[in-house]
């Protein structure tokens, strides 16, 4: 099942700080890290999307590097995990990319750490990603997290990763690597 | 129980590529990441170690700007995550530190991608946080992960994250979040 199932990590529409619509610059590390989790778990491929053309040269450059070039010849498990990344301009697009290699447009799972109405529990998750004979989607948002448009844009959003005090800021790497393990771990 | 716990993400003695024994650098981002781990799981704190004067010089700037700076408060919940963060000659000196905290030293409890003899599995370790008096020390390894001599200072060494198909290499910002989050995530 994990055959069908990718990552998005959306740098448009999110939220900065105090709320405004923005997009976040591309962190390269989290490309290294979803990349690295993605191939770890065995997942389908991991999708980076930003409507910004310079932050979109940037990952290329970077794949250039790490699956053609010289990175990727000095340490090829790190090309192996980046051999699973594309670069996209949007969730649309990335949606789009799952359904032509399917057949069928991805069933599409927001995630967030703020709490909210209808929230899928990670119980759920699983038993739909168990179940679900379509693709999925799992789409994180960078900044402070996805956009109301974003979230609105998927089927379901998941619930919150829950910390222990009501203190909830991970990073989307911590919080993205918590996340597909409690989808997708045998312990 | 978390109150008793706490991370050492540990510079040296470490493994580089060719399993030459090192001391790495310090990723800031690395402790931005764990000490906001530490503090969404109420953990009661982390500890860089780091032999090297400069990078430990390098820390207590990073402190400095987040906890008593101008970054603190532009961003009070970076500041709270990172008033959580120690930065250590070595692992012993943390465990020294645990241990003034606490009156007893910590037990130890290191990690590894590699398997290995005598691992202790995750549900070994969740029933010993669960039923352990003492304070627990989790360590993590930077670069290529512990070096032999800073697995055998530990009690016990965890299991690896397995992932899906023989592919292990999970960044350790991302693999500290899968062990805490299996270790105590009340989902």
């Amino acid at each position: 099942m994990r055959e069908r199932i990718f990552l998005a990590l959306v740098h448009h529409p999110t939220l900065d700080r105090r709320g405004a619509v923005v997009a976040t610059a591309v962190t390269t590390l989290d490309l290294h890290d979803l990349a690295r989790l993605g191939r770890t778990y065995g997942l389908c491929g991991v999708y980076a999307t930003t409507p910004l053309r310079g932050q979109r040269s940037l990952v290329a450059r970077l794949l250039k590097h790490w699956v053609g070039g010289a990175g990727g010849r000095l340490n090829p498990c790190r090309r192996e995990a980046l051999e699973g990344l594309r670069v996209v301009e949007s969730l649309a697009e990335a949606s789009r990319e799952v359904e032509r290699l399917w057949g069928e447009p991805p069933v599409t799972i927001g995630t967030s750490a703020r709490e909210g109405q209808d929230r899928l529990t990670f119980r759920e998750a699983r038993s739909l990603l168990g179940a679900s004979r379509q693709p999925v989607l799992l789409v994180f948002g960078t900044g402070w997290g996805l956009a109301p448009e974003a979230e609105a844009a998927c089927r379901w959003v998941l619930e919150p990763v829950r910390g222990a005090a009501g203190y909830n800021h991970l990073s989307v790497r911590t919080a993205a690597a918590i996340v597909v393990d409690r989808l997708l771990a045998q312990e």
